[in-house]
């Protein structure tokens, strides 16, 4: 297909290579690529025209977000809005030739949030080396507590917002709490831990990480994650086996102490990250990001687990990551399955949740539990 | 369209529009979209399987290009390369779950370079607030005589360079003459001052960017940039007659002193950016420079001007931005028209980059030019 740069050229190789191709027009596999093409042609390539915010523009996880979604054509009307100007950040995208979208830069809530109808927040104090989530607690519930107020006050009619900074679970749960929004309506960033697992796995084993299924991490972002590896498998090859009955994969076993290692490296990853790059994780969360926005907004659906607000019997009045889908609806609870290992691991990373949430509370960042229906009758 | 989350669900209503979309299908202005569809197909949605390498990926602008050309699905096989590890970076992509790419990290030129069939550089000093271009003449010749050695050594069957580090259109002639390519496999990042062109028009005329046709400087990137406005329509208006005639466009006028200020800003794009972000630009032109890739691996061709190596009676032996486009075939110019001061503007540019290229060789960096093609017989 080297011959073809946009326009059928006809020459008598290339059509014989067209009528081939053409076969290809009839499978209904293929369908879903046409409707894709179609939707292209009615929204002039974007996804949606509705206003999309970037919150924390300016910095460097924000930055990329507006970059990443002006490439993904999510919306051509995008808002860039910080408590420092974001001007130099609307420039270099006016200047990278996004032509058609409508680039606003603000630093006036009321002019960012009013009519938004997609959030994505990063509006908090970035993570220092020797930092952990935690110490970042109290200023980031305060930043939480006005994004929240913000949507409220502002554009209450928002369809999704995506909150990650740190600690990402507390914070979207101020948001949300704050928010008066629905709990499928906020995600927290929770898939970075999952895909360090993946990539960690495929790293260890030599292969693709295509070829490393269901490998995710559930509770907590951060040190207190819960790995769920029961259903995981490499190149075919259930983990289990690798690390209890020593199967090999690529020529590589896995035993106990080199998996606890190397789940030790994952929650370390993002610390890992500051050390190799003197600067702390920016493109994968801001990638990550986008990619949940993207899902709300109807487009690929983002199959990595997000932060979600839960209420069931068991755990309750937090928000972590958990099995979840984010599609046009928001997102989604799947269903829970693990050991009774990783189910206990879950349980502690819930604890340590729910002490989170309760340091918020003892701030006031956030009512008493039994007061959360007064400020958002969602809950 | 905003049903059709990927599968067409089948139902009454919505087989009706299946129908009248099916209508679409048979219309051939869409032949081109089937084509890219098939195309997709064919490359796992890659545009190429060649292997890109992106020089300085550890910098700013090197790991924004990383993920662009990740993100534009240009190669699953990308290296990394920089004299200070880009490790953090190549992790950061794996953890962004590129999961079917190749990303490979490394400080070895050889590995680097080896087999390479595109490469953009970004690998000089950058460029810091107060400092001209030509200020980091001296090192960043040098980093280009190293990048040219690598190429002939390494890859000489590269298919395409970019060279994007400043003054990019001496690193760039540099970089051709010690590599041994043919001229138009090397291009240098030009298309900046353009897009700042035409986004400070569009700016000046409340219209959006798309409005504003044929807007080029050739030339020297930089200071010495020269303006070509006289083909310059906004939103269908001549430039010419509304800064000569007085006419208006969305209420607005422009008079010469407002268009020489106007000039001016652009040509103090960079150093704009530098003030208002308190980093010099990396978005823009990290995004700019893959899209020039883009159009040399036969994706969507690359129609700003670019730094092309010119050998003209009027223009030789240096390498300037000119009237040109990218696509599978390399960079190409297009003719040059303009007016006589237009002409007298790219003349005295065109004088400023001589003498750049002559400080070069009185470096020692680049050997005289009658003896370039003992470097290099292609020239």
């Amino acid at each position: 297909m080297e011959n073809f740069t946009g326009i059928c050229k006809v020459s008598a190789g290339i059509t014989i290579k067209c009528r081939t191709k053409l076969l290809y027009l009839r499978s209904a596999a293929l369908w879903p690529y046409w409707f894709e093409t179609l939707k292209f042609f009615n929204t002039m390539g974007y996804l949606t025209k509705d206003k999309l915010v970037i919150v924390g523009a300016a910095g460097m996880i924000g930055s990329n977000m507006v970059q990443t979604a002006l490439m993904l054509k999510l919306t051509p009307n995008i808002c860039l809005y910080d408590v420092f100007s974001a001007e130099g950040v609307a420039e270099e995208m006016r200047q990278s030739g996004f032509d058609d979208a409508n680039i606003l830069s603000t630093t006036d809530p009321a002019v960012a949030f009013k009519d938004a109808k997609y959030i994505i927040s990063s509006g908090g104090a970035p993570r220092k080396e020797g930092m952990t989530r935690e110490d970042l607690l109290a200023g980031n519930a305060k930043a939480a507590q006005e994004l929240g107020d913000n949507i409220k006050k502002y554009c209450p009619k928002v369809k999704f917002v995506v909150v990650i900074f740190n600690p990402a679970d507390v914070t979207g749960l101020v948001t949300l709490v704050h928010s008066g929004l629905k709990p499928n309506q906020v995600a927290t960033l929770a898939a970075l831990d999952s895909t360090r697992l993946k990539s960690a796995l495929a790293k260890h084993f030599g292969v693709s990480a295509t070829e490393v299924k269901k490998a995710y991490t559930y509770g907590g972002h951060g040190e207190k994650m819960a790995v769920f590896a029961s259903p995981t498998t490499i190149a075919g090859v259930k983990l289990e086996d690798i690390i209890e009955n020593g199967k090999k994969v690529n020529g590589k076993g896995l035993n106990a102490k080199q998996w606890a290692e190397l789940q030790q490296d994952v929650i370390q990853g993002g610390a890992k990250i500051i050390e190799l790059r003197r600067r702390s994780s920016f493109q994968s969360p801001a990638y990550l990001a986008v990619k949940m926005i993207e899902g709300a907004m109807g487009g690929h659906v983002f199959n990595y687990p997000s932060g979600v607000y839960v209420d069931s019997k068991k755990y309750n009045h937090v928000m972590m990551a958990m099995p979840s889908f984010i599609d046009k609806n928001g997102v989604n609870l799947r269903p829970l399955k693990g050991t009774k290992a990783e189910i206990a691991s879950l349980e502690a990373s819930y604890e340590h949740l729910q002490n989170l949430r309760d340091q918020v509370i003892g701030l006031g960042q956030l009512p008493k539990v039994e007061d959360w229906k007064t400020v958002n009758k969602n809950l």
